[in-house]
């Protein structure tokens, strides 16, 4: 259960996955790099839209997760874009601390597939 | 079938989904812009990677796409990341002409849920 619930308009918009879900690209506001990706259901779209904070829906352990509720690492939201197919968000947010849970910046400082040309 | 095979240590790396994807999250490498988020199979991803193009799987119609093909709207890829969890990639390129097929610069030029606070 959620205390949030989605505007209809925005509901409408939404193409979800088979259990519900859209994608969510987090950027970075200030610097632009992306941070994370993860999924939303209807109930973390509402509650990140009315707190401004990151709040994700956790597909292995299936409950929503709010960003930095234990490690302190929480997102600002400050602006929130849907796609073209409405399967995608993106979000530009303020990331107090380190976004992935390995304590780097960016999910995507793991490793480089491709080095820049 | 595909001309292109995926590094067998990048495909260690790769988390997929149930019917074999990683999620491409797509960026302009000199503005920051995020423009698309689409699928890769391992064969798309070892195309990108050997040719520099953006090359996709559409889940829609079961085939990889070579981004641009017809629209002369193809991306040279600066740099591939991969994140933290081996199930999402990042391709920061140069675009030509509109990301989106609606003509605008970038899939999420759409609408806008939350404005800029």
């Amino acid at each position: 259960m959620s205390d949030f619930t989605l505007d209809p308009e925005i509901a409408d918009r939404l193409s979800r996955t088979a259990d519900g879900l859209v994608a969510a690209v987090v950027q970075d506001a200030t610097t632009g790099r992306v941070l994370m990706m993860a999924w939303m259901d209807d109930a973390a779209l509402a509650e990140t839209l009315a707190t401004r904070r990151g709040v994700y829906f956790s597909r292995s352990r299936g409950t929503r997760w709010v960003k930095g509720e234990t490690s302190g690492h929480v997102q600002h939201v400050r602006s929130v874009e849907i796609d073209c197919d409405g399967d995608v968000v993106l979000l530009r947010v303020d990331q107090t601390g380190a976004a992935c849970h390995n304590g780097t910046t960016s999910c995507f400082d793991t490793a480089t597939l491709l080095r820049e040309d």
